[in-house]
């Protein structure tokens, strides 16, 4: 659905900015909690948190992120999905999200609230109250950027930093081809496995797949180390080959690196019993920086996405 | 400053992904945490807080809130100030901030290099934490969303609501010409005022001016109320008129109830005590609907900055 009208009063424009927020409460309904604790003062009131926190920002922007094929309302849910992906990839849990919007005039109200519903059915599936907001005006420009914060799941976070040499690469789900197959917005966070991971002290770093695993591994790389990837373990997306999975981008899906020594058939045993509908796959391990096995794949051939280019 | 160059190798494209953060966090310097407390992981980790927090988002955005007559320092500056004057408005004290921006490909590096270090030169003032942040690219786009957090400064926040008929007005410093005087970039958020004020049992309700008195003050008038303004009593910004003063916008002062009966000479004298170069001034009541007395303005006949029109 294109964000845009050409008619001026099916246009947000038209609503006017008391009748705009008085239409957003209505389209968040129950995950717009009442002020102080929501919109509707110069800040919210957040209750008192036990323990770190976590907090991400991450936007959706057109035509990057989504474009005139992808529904209104999928593109809300985008929005948070996104965000709690980042959560779930240090074993966290949503506690609350503000948004941020930047709006041409001409958006239809059509879309808006299309785009409001979503994102607050996604908010209700995951218990994430939108507690603050803000639209600004200008041309040409649909962009929406959600603050989540959130809390560990469980005694600890996960970080990308902590892979040693000899632990061994894995991945949740499969790769590659997230833009045609529509995964890059059907896609489910994955929370409940991140927070399954970092309660296992073996799992020693993690991340979410944003930019394909190629560009992706290097920051869970330690120093002096390398990513040595077996292509033919990779779990690829039907219909897509070893360079989607490694370049496209937009997995959202979880890899870790798991301290050398841990028992796979063991570990592999209790993620079927946790998991049993979300494939995992050993995918490799870190060696030591020049020491790649045969076989091993070459990653400087593969660019994953590059951002502002 | 213009946020646009035309000369490719002076663009933010042409620094690349990997480069540009390296930048921001050099940009940045001691106000950007170290992993995983900062950039560079997929969440920020927050320390634990005591008690209730606060949380706002406000953005600046190209040209509504900026143009090239204004420093990019300043810029950069302006965009934590406002959120800054939210958190003042609720008696609030800031903890961490993550930043959001969307740009596009043609923003120069020496503006954006500005608008950091200006954000970063305001942030130390203030003891802000950068801990996370965004990059997306708009094509014409120059927009900047700041979530920021906090917590009290005292035993309990003022929300807006909580004025009562009978109630006094009071505004903090001069009103008007926001935008020709600059103050709409140069202004102080009112942070220990609001700090202060939040401590008086006697402020009930309070908030920050952003789109002029005229509109603001109906989010502050209880129901059944009209605000009695008294237009002689306004505090006037040097060469600038009632008119400009209730409708211009960008004020970024206080406005609070005072509680009927409260020693209005006492409750001056105590603020000269603690605020001696900072304007305080007693500018109307709240009285019962269709009651205004003799000499108040009529606000209807006044409008303050509609957004998204």
């Amino acid at each position: 659905m294109s964000p845009f009208t050409r008619i001026a009063r099916e246009s947000v424009a038209a609503l006017g900015e008391e009748r705009l927020i008085a239409l957003i409460r209505r389209w968040l309904g129950q995950v717009s909690p009442r002020t102080p604790f929501g919109i509707g003062d110069d800040c919210a009131v957040l209750p008192a948190a036990k323990g770190r926190q976590l907090i991400t920002v991450d936007p959706v922007v057109y035509p990057r992120h989504f474009n005139d094929a992808v529904p209104a309302r999928a593109v809300g849910a985008k929005l948070l999905k996104r965000n709690l992906s980042d959560l779930a990839a240090m074993g966290g849990r949503p506690t609350a999200a503000v948004l941020a919007l930047t709006l041409d005039p001409r958006v239809s109200r059509r879309w808006l609230e299309g785009f409001y519903r979503g994102l607050a059915a996604c908010a209700r599936q995951y218990g994430v109250p939108i507690v603050g907001g803000d639209i600004a005006q200008s041309n040409g420009t649909v962009a929406a950027s959600l603050t989540l914060l959130g809390a560990c799941a469980g005694p600890r976070f996960v970080a990308r930093t902590g892979a040693r040499i000899g632990d061994t690469l894995w991945v949740t789900g499969r790769l590659g081809g997230s833009l045609p197959s529509r995964h890059h917005y059907t896609f489910t966070p994955r929370l409940a496995e991140g927070a399954w991971l970092a309660r296992q002290a073996a799992v020693r770093a993690m991340m979410d797949l944003s930019d394909g695993l190629a560009k992706d591994v290097h920051a869970l790389t330690p120093r002096g180390a390398a990513a040595a990837i077996d292509g033919s373990a990779l779990p690829l997306r039907r219909g897509y080959d070893v360079r989607a999975a490694l370049t496209d981008g937009e997995d959202y899906e979880l890899v870790f690196a798991l301290a050398r020594g841990t028992d796979r058939d063991a570990f592999q045993r209790r993620w079927r019993r946790a998991f049993p509908r979300v494939p995992l796959r050993g995918i490799g391990r870190f060696t030591a920086k020049g020491k790649l096995p045969q076989g091993a794949l070459d990653l400087t051939a593969f660019h994953g996405y590059e951002h502002l280019k």
